[in-house]
């Protein structure tokens, strides 16, 4: 189910007054099949910060996913293997866990899902097959070993399924608690500057959270896999759909083929969207305040004042959580030989 | 002053008896310039796993010279921005603070005057100059409150010699001890195999370690700024200077157009060795035992037996150090912006 237009106009009329404030839960919500133990979480590290899981060597999950940064990589599209580029930006991994689909369109339901899709797209990750993934994976005796410990009841232990599992093990542990908003929901109200709260409320008022509602700002009461698909533009014919492209990318509409889902997409997260830029699926928009405006444009058929504009962008840079810090993994060896193809 | 043929035909005539088995030592020099401070290492980490000194927000020092793996990219020759390919492969940082001369062509004195190559070299991180390396940092106010922390006597501490100076330090921290073989020069006499001793006696008495000396096992008695350049291949001629390309890079000769300087190298190190496949100045050499037929053959006349080829790369495998736990650093952020061009 969609929330279509009729939600959309609807919020740009009515201010909600309940639109679900709340800090980040401190946990995500774990898939029964796949529970979060060291062993796998440690090895989901080693796997995510791989190159040799890309086809020459050059490409890891935090290539795009940058982990000690904001958790994209502040590029317009992506960049894989032999210096190609994507279609689209490289969505932050963090807080990631607790969207309910994956990717700007949402083609996966799951994080262990999302992870299958980089690691054989040929112009990311470029491998010919899970299976040479798997190949190259069984030539590491510290792989052979990790994995053994991450799924001890498997006979075969070194599957694409448990690289996928591993992988989102790690993920889930990757959320940002304790932003200056997460602190004022708890009780610490001196924590926003006045402007910040101007913008708190303003982003209900004028209806930007009947989309960037709940503990994530992407929507709320989505059950895992279920996606919160919005039209961009939701009001089409300002000048923002040539000046940043915004209409070539059909979105949703590529995965199910429906008329209807043209030009939909997931609703991104506001957390950390301080730091995120550039933004939209494009990457086309560089600032965030610039951002701002084609939203109210866009979305809200609305011309936000500078002032408005202002007020906003304080707020979600009050959405910045803290990063933990994390060791780095090491990844075990290949020994006596090279498994990089040639070039 | 290079240890010309002379030395080398010596070499393999004559079996050197004190070869200078040494641990490696717990810590590197430091130039009286640029003293290691905690603030200018976490400083140097950042920097170096900062994807933003590349032009297109994609290449870091990391991207080839992984720490999180043995120090290089397991490549055979390093990958830059937009899919460029090196003429070389990428040496490892670890221990590369032992190295008196850095790069293969030892064009640079020191890790300082290193680290300003690859951020401005077309293939590799391809900015444009340093001025714009500094542009960029100065736009990051984190890196700005970090570089005053690194240098606080500094009036203006984001310069370039400052931000090389950081990396140095960083790169200063990356030494790998308690190898199986420094255990065994410490006194652990029972930590090699029998086949691992047969391999270190016979590389001193083939004659491997008339350059592979010293505790880096790269050339023993040289001051820092100072190489120790060999020619490879020493024996022209064999079918490996067909079969791997040899000749064709003319090496240190690029540097100093002096014609009795082609085809000479920097010794490289054989710390961690087993690790840094595939091998040579090009890479096109993928496993540890072929590497060691090659430079019996090219570099002492020999055909060695697979037997001999055997001990040798299990006396090499005893050279793999302990890897030190690091923690990740936290890429200070671009706030509401991307500085990233459009490509």
């Amino acid at each position: 189910m969609y929330l279509r237009k009729s939600l959309m106009v609807l919020a740009s009329l009515v201010s909600l007054s309940a639109w679900g404030m709340k800090a980040l839960p401190a946990k995500v919500a774990v898939p029964a099949d796949n529970p979060m133990t060291p062993a796998k979480i440690e090895l989901g590290k080693m796997l995510f910060f791989d190159p040799r899981l890309s086809m020459d060597g050059t490409i890891s999950c935090n290539s795009c996913h940058n982990v000690m940064s904001h958790g994209g990589d502040g590029r317009p599209v992506g960049a894989g293997i032999h210096g190609q580029r994507g279609g689209r930006g490289s969505p932050t991994v963090w807080n990631s866990a607790f969207m309910t689909v994956q990717f700007w369109d949402g083609r996966a339901a799951s994080l262990e899902e999302q992870a299958k899709g980089p690691v054989t797209n040929s112009v990311e990750m470029g491998m010919t097959s899970h299976d040479l993934v798997i190949t190259r994976v069984r030539l590491i005796p510290g792989y052979i070993e990790a994995f053994k410990k991450a799924f001890p009841k498997d006979k075969d232990a070194v599957t694409t399924n448990n690289l996928v599992k591993a992988i989102a093990s790690y993920e889930r542990t990757l959320i940002t608690p304790n932003s200056q908003f997460d602190k004022y929901i708890k009780g610490n109200k001196k924590i926003l500057t006045a402007q910040q709260i101007k913008g708190m409320k303003l982003v209900d008022e004028i209806g930007c959270t009947a989309c960037h509602s709940g503990d994530n700002f992407a929507g709320e009461g989505f059950k895992m896999g279920e996606g919160n698909y919005q039209p961009f533009p939701q009001v089409p014919g300002s000048k923002y759909d040539k000046m940043y492209d915004l209409k070539a990318d059909l979105g949703r509409y590529e995965v199910t083929k429906n008329p209807e889902d043209k030009n939909f997409w997931r609703v991104p997260t506001w957390r950390n969207v301080a730091l995120t830029a550039p933004y939209f699926h494009n990457g086309k928009v560089k600032t965030l305040d610039e951002a701002v405006r084609v939203m109210g444009k866009t979305q809200l058929d609305m011309d936000l004042t500078e002032e408005q504009v202002s007020d906003i962008v304080a707020f979600l840079n009050s959405l910045t959580g803290e990063f933990p810090t994390q060791t780095m993994p090491k990844l075990p060896p290949t020994v006596n030989f090279s498994l990089t193809p040639e070039n």
